[in-house]
């Protein structure tokens, strides 16, 4: 480690923060991370997506979330962690870069772009920490494997497996800063738990983190706050709708480029994309600021599905849902479209089904395969205990999480 | 009037704001005009402007603060006036529309961009309402003469002054909503004021609105808000910082343009700002993330001055500032600019003078010429006062405000 | 109905309250009811007993709570109820003074008060409403029957059934009231939930009300909002041992009261309690203030037993606790037993068993033979659903509660 | 020192408090402190005496606000001040323990019980420090002289100022949890001021504290909280009433006593003050409980003044008020007291003629010869300067307070 490891600001600097009152940092490569283009990217995606089209307030960024991710687990490491067994000190730098970093690699309206375009924000997450970018040259110099250890953090492939639990995990700093960042900014009273609570029993224990069971209903109340942001927000039909747009936008110009159509306005910042030959630096370019303006520059386009679509998400004049399941009722699916199509409208762009198993958010589910670590209560007698072990009410909402069908259509067609 | 003028929706609708906990809308007018595409144009043109590279948490749109104008206007005609003698209900749906409308005409980062392109945010507001618009269309539909009438209450020149003072007085209900929105999206504790108690005082009187002289102190508070809020973030140099920059990229992208520069990418969106012929379509398709992309674009030109300053923009390398009046202190500004160009750089474009007067925010000087109405208090006894008559500490704050001048120039130059 | 049932105050009077902001008075006969020596005794009973000892900010008054009903009830008639089929504009005024004095016969630290002395709250609101009080006088001027009407509604019997489950039901204004407070002055995050939310989705209809199945989310999170308080708050064991001590003061008085014993300061005012001879005048009489000055002139008499506990409630010396069910281990409880006799202690007065069946605190079983009357929903067809029917989650909660068994001993015993 | 100073809990134990969350506790001397009698007892004397009659949240103990003192304290020592020069750490807790103590002499109703009988909270104070108390037991166990050394904080005659003026000065702990405390229960706005940015820019220099000048605008915003929160709360009319009839309750008892009037119930609790010669074990066992269960009591007497004036207190029967100062308008005044005469009332004790400088609060004024040292801010320069002369604000507030002058009468007088 050199010196730039150990450095210290002359004087720590905060960041006004509306979720945590304030974001401190002491770290000289903490405040050099932040000053880095890659990281200021950030304030160019949103972190809801399209959330901002139903509740007004989501126009937050990745980049608040972010800093509000590395400001929990700075305050777990520097105010519970620090001096107890089962800690190593000696972490503490590269889990606060990783906090600061985790969500790097996400592009513009991330989970329907990624849908098109079959790109991966975890892949470019490790390019733009390991590859030429102020990001590494920042990283390079605390050490030589300082990236790496990064990367592998992120990934949850460290070896210490108790700095990974602290970003990613059932109950881990990144998900208790946007319950809360999201519920402030939309404005909705779910988000609300007892961070404070769930801080004071927080615990390092042999290569996982732990919670004293006098804190137990704390966080009941946070997997309550959890379920309810999912139904209520995350969730929310209305923005689904106006992804399955953007989603038609995105894969109709692939397929004009494909097929030679001349744009009016060349799309060199999609080119890339549409050929599969992503760089780093074409994926770096591409925020939503850019995206956005090319949805308006086609508005302008001839091609009567490109002009159209793109108009209904800038004016957000928006596609209509039924719960409705095409595998279940393959006639009833059959039946809208075919009003689709007889109103002069290509099915292909202009009908969506969709799922919430489609989106990139889970309840949580103890038994399932999902890499993210359970919760575990540490029992006055030191035993550990899966928390839906002694939670009925996790248990039951662990339990009945149905997946939700709808199809989108055209506003025109009146469903009977 | 037509029958449209009356028309309610079915059910109330209602937006979840995290100000007002609740924006309601019951009117059809009033549905009608938030789904027009010049209205929905307001969530691409950021409340603050460039404060977010400050405060992170402000990325909030000028569509979230124009509904909150609306609500607040909403409620004290809903709840406080109706009934009022002094109070001419056929006038409640033109203010409520005015109130939605006041800031239609906004571009992007209106106020250093106006000041490149002497642009005129009150002028494009009427040409929209006037003009060839969804919200025309709308407003036509009440009655022949009705887009006129909301102009007018926005201009300040309606006969009702009742009404005008709703929308644009020293204790406006613009001003109510955005202190309360600023304060809560940069999380500064500043915004806070009573404004439920507020509400409680206001009344109809004589053209104009009073407060009961029993609610006195929290007006005096609101006062205090608003003279902390432009200290603290209206006012504060790095986001001016900021401005100096992106004026000087518009104004290097300008003189280019004129000396007949062969931009890479055609600044079509930009070309009739240049040439001073700006219609109203142009102006329309101008907002923040096409200027956003423009600037994306510009990092890549070949003149050094507009590929280096849009860089400094989009990634947040701003200028350094120092307490300086050129007028006052000429030898030390001319020591500046020969420091500017002992480095290599233009100071035409890296040094920047501004002062608070440039901006658009007033206190409280009610002896000013500002053309907003003062604040009355309804004594007991009848009479009506001017407030600072009665408010010690208002008075105080209304005259003891200093012009600050500074002087914005590159860190690479370390100031003596 | 004389006017007086119709008599507005010349100007709305306003009480500010930390919960909902204002509380709003037009009505006189809520603006005299609150005056009368009745109403405001309920300042000097204390909301939530003994949990001042625990949760030190919860030393809110009954009148607090009151005030906050009836707001609520208010809102809820003049927002949402009026104009409504199903709503009789008629009952208005009944509700309202039900909803205000549902609470006026709690007496001090009323649970513990009335396992001793088997007095009965509900008993002495009917005596209140009907006696000789300032009260009754009230609301005999608006018709000989209305105080009538105003305890049947308290007491269920009221033949319009919807104004009954406004006050008493599984989701009634008393609760969402209580919820609310006492999270607030506890500082404890669980009592929120959207109330705004739930206040929009509820409708009268036969005889009941019924909230829209769109707000059922608010409504779980009410649940959980209320089963969390009922853990944290209402079962927490320390105000329990508080509440055993109380109980075994009087107890002893009472005793030694049978016994002839001489107290130094005569008890005038529990003479009637002891000899269970108690009139309206003996019960108003007695207070948070008049009881716990008896407690401090106990705390010098001779008995030791009195004097002692005496001591322990005013300078909160407590009893410890531990997890015990007599009837399931009655050897370890005899063992308990044994050991308070063996450092001198009366086991009678200094081991109290203590289960949560005991406390007047019920959660939602929509099964059980509680009088209140279940939650239900209106779903989109129209039709009516039980809540746990519909919610995976509420059935969880409703069906997963355990009672708690505690004993109580004192410190000194060190416990195996 | 013994070991005992240094002596830590097992584990950190904390309170659930509104105002900060939570208040933390570490050391043991702190804990036994807290169990004692002497500091339990401010669970009986409410924090704002008389205010609950008007703002009914108001109904907090002295207890709430001293936790609340100790944990600002504690903050600012383990937070900002811990290894700063000019800070002694050997201090700590003597800090902390005047801190949690410095309101452990007032009786009830402080300031009009004072009135009448002359006694002295401070007084007081010092003898339950150095009297025979549970709580000089604790502070003894730490060093012999560990008392005085308290005593000496909180008499503002300690040797080191720093220690003093975190206790007492004109931005001190003290007043910044009263503040915001008394704004939360009452459930007004104005106590919100921006604490975490005071505590962030506090400094130890030399003897005392100053503040960076970075941080003076939120200390404007404190100082304007303060100013709203007297006028508003603490110099409400109402709550005067009901404090001058308190006043007259005692004065009347007190005569009745030196009369030999024969009382029904012997005010046992009271001969002492009566003869003016109270122990401290008189003193202590005088709490609000005691003192309301009197007034009770006295509603029973035959003497018709005592009789009266306990049952208004106890009813909130209050007096009226009209702006008058007897030395100004003596006509007026003598005109008032015929009217009580008049209808046959004993002016003594029904007239009182009250100002705002008599009350125990006073604001920000930097020239008086208040024993609180003024705010000092430490300029980027290092030099110090006094805060009204670098905010024209605050001067403006410090020099502008005018004294306010009722007279309180009963409402039976129509006044002219």
């Amino acid at each position: 480690m050199s010196n730039y490891a150990n450095a210290k600001l002359v004087e720590e600097k905060v960041f006004k923060d509306p979720v945590h009152r304030y974001v401190h940092v002491r770290d000289q490569v903490i405040w050099d991370l932040i000053s880095t283009k890659e990281f200021q990217r950030l304030r160019r995606i949103k972190q809801l997506g399209t959330t901002y089209l139903v509740f007004h307030g989501a126009e937050h960024s990745r980049f608040n979330h972010s800093l509000g991710v590395y400001e929990i687990v700075r305050r777990i490491i520097d105010d519970v962690f620090r001096g107890r067994a089962d800690w190593d000190e000696s972490e503490r730098l590269v889990v606060l870069c990783a906090a600061l970093l985790h969500d790097l690699g996400h592009g513009p309206f991330s989970h329907a772009f990624e849908n098109v375009f079959h790109t991966d924000h975890e892949y470019f997450t490790r390019q733009i920490l390991l590859g030429n970018t102020e990001v590494n040259a920042v990283l390079r110099k605390v050490s030589p494997d300082f990236a790496e250890r990064v990367a592998l953090i992120i990934e949850k492939n460290y070896t210490n497996t108790l700095a990974v639990s602290l970003i990613s995990s059932q109950i881990d700093a990144d998900r208790m800063d946007y319950l809360q960042r999201d519920a402030y900014f939309t404005g909705v009273s779910y988000g609300h738990f007892d961070m404070e609570r769930i801080l004071r029993v927080i615990r390092p224990r042999q290569g996982q983190i732990v919670f004293k069971a006098s804190g137990m209903h704390a966080i009941e109340d946070y997997i309550m706050s959890r379920y309810q942001m999912y139904l209520q927000i995350y969730f929310h039909p209305v923005s689904r709708s106006a992804e399955a747009i953007l989603n038609h936008v995105l894969k109709r110009a692939r397929k004009l480029y494909e097929d030679g159509y001349q744009f009016k306005m060349k799309p060199t910042h999609f080119e890339s994309f549409f050929k599969n030959e992503v760089t780093l630096e074409d994926y770096l370019a591409l925020d939503e600021n850019i995206l956005l303006a090319y949805f308006q520059f086609w508005m302008d386009e001839e091609d009567a599905i490109l002009k159209d679509l793109s108009r209904r998400f800038v004016n957000r004049d928006l596609f209509a849902h039924v719960d409705l399941n095409p595998e279940e009722e393959p006639e009833r699916f059959a039946w809208l479209v075919e009003q689709v199509k007889s109103i002069g409208l290509d099915p292909e762009y202009y009908i969506k089904p969709d799922s919430t198993s489609d989106l990139p958010y889970d309840f949580y589910r103890p038994g399932s395969k999902s890499t993210k670590k359970p919760i575990y209560l540490e029992m006055p007698s030191g035993e550990i205990r899966e928390l839906s072990e002694q939670s009925h009410i996790v248990s039951a909402m662990a339990n009945n999480i149905k997946v939700d069908y709808k199809v989108y259509y055209p506003k025109e067609i009146m469903f009977m």
